[in-house]
């Protein structure tokens, strides 16, 4: 278990750094090829319910997305902060994890104060590749169905 | 040192599951038979006062706290979030640990945007049984006198 | 790099709880010597400009702001807590580390709800030295140029 934790704390802290900080370009390169990526509220989560706010079946949907996000959407501009707490490993195998890991995403926006953005939790599915640890599936289940304003860049 | 922040990481974030989506019905599971669990001001402890918002001394009280919690209390429902930080290890034994954890807790409720439910930290004594690491001591000191609405849920 | 994940993750929450509760004149310990501290903004730090909101070069310099911060700055009283998340390890070396880790400060008045007083990210250069892991220099870079009143204590 706690080898697994040791493997996943690095993909998430760099899934978060490019998010908050770097070339989101990069941002579908932490999953696998087939990885799917769904941004959904918790109510219908839970009611398991399909509708999704976003979702990917590929690395080139995520492609697709980071492009949109960075030069086509017209947007009011904001930086975006993660803060995650501790991972709960449901399950892991030798080359696999499925762990949960509850986020916290404050946006600021130029001249006003910071305010919560997204507040819920990933489910992830992480696997070992030849080029390390990648999510082969990442939900991001938010709390929060009333969203200030709209999500742009990846949660 | 490590080797315990290996083990509390665990119990931590078992504990956030089962408050912010479990069954509030096994939160009493994560504590030896004769726990304490409290919820208490800032203000109130560092000035020694005994006063709490909460105080539960068995593992008994605190089922029965978790059946109020959610077949009695009529109240707003809400989500919970908790986000915690990394925990300070303040002294630790073969079997036992003494640590503190700073946490953060976002509500959300229906229709509204996410809040501050509650922030502050853990003081945990924790131990080891034949069940696993668990709780023999929460102290739950939080900075905010006020509080939006009401505190249901445990901290 | 886990290895010194290990060894920064206490030197993190040693910090965290100081500044959340602790004797802030016990601050600078965790500094080396000629340490370089300064608080600058997010929009400032990219362009590479130099101005800071705050800038200390040397434990002297960090001994003075503890001083002023709880001696002699006359301001509303407030606690604070942090929050950070997890910890991205940039470089690093036997007896160095290049990391970089978000935080969250949430800011409590009395008679008031909790409010988000910075957030940001925290730049470290954290060196081994005879008293143990140490900030070589600790760069905070915040997100929000609008701050609610005042920073004091240290970020």
């Amino acid at each position: 278990m706690m080898k697994h934790l040791h493997e996943i704390t690095p993909l998430h802290a760099q899934y978060t750094h490019i998010l908050d900080h770097g070339d989101i370009a990069t941002w579908p390169d932490l999953f696998t090829e087939d990885a799917i990526y769904t941004v959904q509220s918790r109510e219908n989560y839970d009611a398991k319910l399909p509708l999704c706010l976003l979702r990917f079946e590929s690395s080139a949907m995520l492609h697709d997305r980071a492009y949109a996000a960075t030069q086509t959407i017209y947007h009011d501009p904001y930086y975006q902060r993660h803060i995650l707490s501790q991972p709960l490993i449901v399950s892991s195998q030798f080359d696999a994890v499925h762990c949960e890991t509850n986020y916290l995403i404050i946006r600021t926006r130029r001249d006003a104060l910071p305010q919560v953005l997204s507040v819920g939790r990933y489910i992830d599915h992480i696997v070992q590749t030849a080029q390390g640890w990648r999510f082969a599936q990442r939900q991001c289940i938010y709390d929060n169905d009333l969203i200030a304003n709209s999500i742009v860049l990846p949660i």
